[in-house]
């Protein structure tokens, strides 16, 4: 492709409303452009590395057998109140009434739509497994669209959906799944992980994060630092300590500490270590009117996902009203302990083999210092309650964690038969008998990838692809290409040769100033460049540089298209 | 592809609501899939027939030059307020609020879009021409959706916008356009015409329809038997008539014609052939308050578009209310004619030169015969007031016209500045001087296109694809694939070799009766078919048939792989 024949858009600077470095970058290179609010056009440069990811998605999609459909994005009501997420959806659901006022919305995933499909088109054991897939737009109306395409409004995700006949053929295409977006994302040339994770709202047992590392990542995750282990941060477990409780060296003291109501007041007030106090957090019971206490250190991270798995804890969690707390601790939030409390006490393990702790007296603005568990109040008992922390033990039993940033990029889930109960999915077994599908689904944000690899690939200059993403795998730079003959020769020559050996190759003949062209094809993040400048080919040579390397060298104008495939091979 | 890694799903009969031959044979073969009223899911059959003709589209929008951009299909109601659309595109255009009731549509076309893209981005001559396209779903919320994918709400098109610094530079894009539009629809195997067209409601001047020729079509076409003229009837002119009146015969006599109100009664009642009768057409003037008097043989089509173009006729066309008609003619509806009328009377091309005619006297349920121009009433202005029928002259002034009927699939347009002077899109001329940029808009309806093309291409057994369009090129079907290891060897062989040889080839392994897969094999219309079974295997034979041509002959296994080669090479 020639630049004269194409479409270059480059901005010296990112427009204000851009924070992300990948929203910038992807601005001020012209892939995309904002045309309302988490609404993008992607620009030809932008579509060509959209269309790639595409391509080897697809590509992988069907090695794996996936077979590709392609369903409406306008999707009618009813399925959504059959699977009853009509209602559980939201504000994020864009809903749309046509012109006879018949209710749809705009598919933000199509779980109702595809187990419609399958429950009139598979009526046998012998028809499945099944996994469909389909690569299209998809809508969810973000309260606070932002950072460019990562949280844009309408966007491009490839989504597929298996149905078993039992558990064990959901798992193996689980499995399948697993290993094929293994597979893309290595092909993309992507640092990832992939992480146990908490199923959100889609619902299920059982599923993975495919998280592209970068330092901007909204998600954290743990990692053991000698094995595979990987998980949400959310979701890895803590492990109970080993050892006997350490014992008190302080006898329970209630000190006066007026208008202490947070834990960084009271340790700047006592003037202690944070980690010897204990945050109390009120919680409602599934019993009605009762109350569960759940205690961790004052430098621990809650996790609210873990509390509501609790036995007895009402689900969703429910933080206890501020009355009820009075009536049953006689006090206010703040100056909360187990001392007198007769309801139902959790501790997180991390506070098990510990003493002398500082906390509330269930009397405002008075705490005790030198508490002991099952001497000062009855033995609690012990669970994870908290966040990990990098250095604690890895739950897989080898070596301890680390954290890292992530940008979720993939989703698989084995939703086992939460749609094809509702929508009643149902096939006939070997037996003649009517059973419930088995379901799983898998997720790829095609344009969010494109937006995560340029976070973890980038530098002040610009966007670093790597080949399999980039708009182009070599551009040549000829400097006055339109005013020296034998620059203009040489690019032509080299770039026809390019072309003949199948090579994606952009010619920039721009009629732009040096500076500009070298800048724009830095910024572009083109891996090979060939700058072509009469100087250089005086001497038989031209100039080629590797954009993630950053060295260059001159190289003989007869050498470097054997260079260039020689690098591509 | 296997079958059994595939996804056929094949109807006996299709269901009651599928009227038009290609959405039964869509629908019986599995093609698509209803959803909802106008909403189908392409299945994994119909999909790759989609993308065969997506990607033949998008070779020749890139041959020519166009680039491909990607515009989001929820689009702010802002920039369809600038041009004007917002209010003038009726229930048609899907409207939506976001959860904070901002104004959206749901995009039919992107003329408005890529005008707000091209004015931000392009500021200099040096820039233009421009055409950029994008291939994506679209949404028109049709009153009746019906014909399957032929008129659904949801469908892919495929739509380009080119930008100009001047009109010719717009002529010639449109005519490489029209050339590239013709090289489409040759590369698909389709019988089509291109046809002057009237613009219809996206406005502008200049344009051509690409209608594919079938029986079925909803639009009708006058074609020159002995030229390339084409028009769409309604806009295909007629001629004035050579040679001078008739003279008359008849002296004006008036009779008495009770309740005759229209045509076929006047020409029951009076015995007379239609084509001495004149209908009456009154509709308003531009002058408030009068009248214009159109009239046509009784036997001719009245043609409102042209109608509305004639000095003096208010347009919107608007008939005359009954109250004014009685005010100005001394009757109603049903007893009109020129005789003593004041106004303008235009009357038809093909009314100039006969005599003797049978007309409304303005008196109620009287008529006169023996009516002559000139003698009667004053003379009108004769113009083309009518559609054309077969054998009219053709106004090529070539040959006599043809009509045939036909469905567009594809349309180019010359807009000039509709929306670049609504949306003020400028640039800087060689001079420095901001001008208005000159504006074409070519669309191809992707998903129509499929269907069209089977109401060409089908008999009674089923669809009949051409290669460039047919999900596969060449289907085995082997009778007791499961049970013979002589027919599953053989099978299997001719599948590898010509795989191996890039034939697009599916084999039919599904454990079906012998009839149930030959039914499916014609029905899904795939171009060559391969029937390998034990008896003529015996003899070293397998059979082959096309499925068009319909003739099945033996061909030795040894030679069927290098037949198919030479049949497809």
């Amino acid at each position: 492709m020639k630049a004269s024949q194409f479409f270059i858009s480059t901005l010296k600077e990112a427009p204000a409303e851009a924070s992300l470095p990948s929203h910038k970058l992807m601005l001020r290179a012209g892939l995309i452009k904002a045309n309302a609010s988490g609404l993008y056009t992607w620009m030809p440069m932008g579509l060509r590395v959209l269309r790639k990811v595409e391509n080897i998605v697809r590509e992988e999609m069907n090695r794996a057998g996936a077979i590709e459909l392609l369903m409406p994005v306008i999707q009618p009501a009813d399925l959504w109140k059959e699977s009853g997420r009509w209602d559980f959806y939201g504000d994020e659901l864009l809903r749309i009434e046509d012109r006879h006022d018949n209710p749809f919305c705009f598919s933000p995933t199509c779980e109702e739509m595809i187990t419609d499909i399958v429950r009139k088109e598979v009526n046998s054991y012998k028809q499945l497994p099944k996994n469909f897939y389909h690569i299209n737009t998809k809508f969810r109306d973000e309260r606070r669209p932002r950072f460019g395409v990562m949280r844009a409004r309408e966007f491009v995700m490839k989504d597929a959906y298996s149905f078993h006949a039992d558990f064990d053929s959901l798992k193996q295409t689980y499995q399948d799944m697993y290993d094929t977006y293994c597979r893309v994302f290595n092909r993309l040339g992507l640092q990832y992980r992939p992480v146990a994770a908490d199923t959100g709202s889609i619902g299920g047992t059982g599923s993975h994060e495919f998280q592209v590392l970068a330092d901007s990542g909204e998600d954290v995750i743990a990692y053991s630092d000698s094995s595979d282990y990987a998980a949400n941060v959310e979701l890895a477990q803590t492990l109970p300590l080993s050892g006997s409780r350490a014992e008190p060296t302080q006898t329970l003291t209630k000190v006066h500490t007026p208008n202490v109501k947070t834990i960084p007041q009271l340790v700047e007030f006592l003037n202690i270590p944070i980690e010897k106090t204990l945050k109390s957090i009120v919680v409602e019971s599934e019993n009605d009117g009762e109350l569960v206490l759940l205690l961790l250190r004052g430098d621990h991270e809650f996790n609210d996902i873990k509390a509501e798995k609790l036995a007895g804890v009402k689900s969703p969690l429910t933080m206890a009203a501020p009355e009820w707390i009075m009536a049953q601790f006689g006090a206010n939030g703040g100056s909360l302990g187990p001392v007198g409390f007769k309801g139902k006490v959790y501790a997180d393990f991390a506070t098990e083999k510990g003493t002398d702790w500082v906390i509330g007296a269930n009397d405002d603005d008075f705490h005790y210092t030198g508490f002991h568990f099952g001497r000062d109040s009855a033995e609690p008992e012990f669970v994870d309650l908290r966040n990990v922390v990098a250095g604690d033990p890895s739950p897989c039993g080898s070596g301890s964690l680390k954290l890292a940033r992530g940008i979720e990029v993939g989703h698989v889930f084995q939703l086992r038969d939460k749609y094809a109960k509702a929508m009643n999915a149902t096939f006939l077994d070997n037996n003649g008998k009517s059973q419930i599908m088995e379901m799983g689904c898998y997720g790829i944000g095609v344009t969010r990838v494109v937006a995560a690899a340029i976070e973890q690939n980038h530098d002040e200059k610009g966007i670093i692809w790597t080949e399999a993403m980039s708009p182009f795998t070599v551009v040549i730079v000829p400097m006055n290409y339109k005013k020296s003959d034998d620059v203009k020769n040489a690019a032509d020559q080299i770039y026809a040769e390019l072309q003949a050996a199948g090579v994606d190759v952009l010619l920039d003949d721009r009629d732009e100033r040096a500076g500009v062209l070298l800048n724009d094809s830095e910024l572009l993040g083109i891996p090979h460049r060939i700058v072509i400048g009469d100087r250089a080919l005086k001497e038989g040579n031209v100039e080629y540089a590797n954009r993630r390397a950053g060295e260059s060298e001159n190289i003989a104008v007869s050498e470097i298209v054997n260079l260039i495939k020689a690098k591509l091979a």
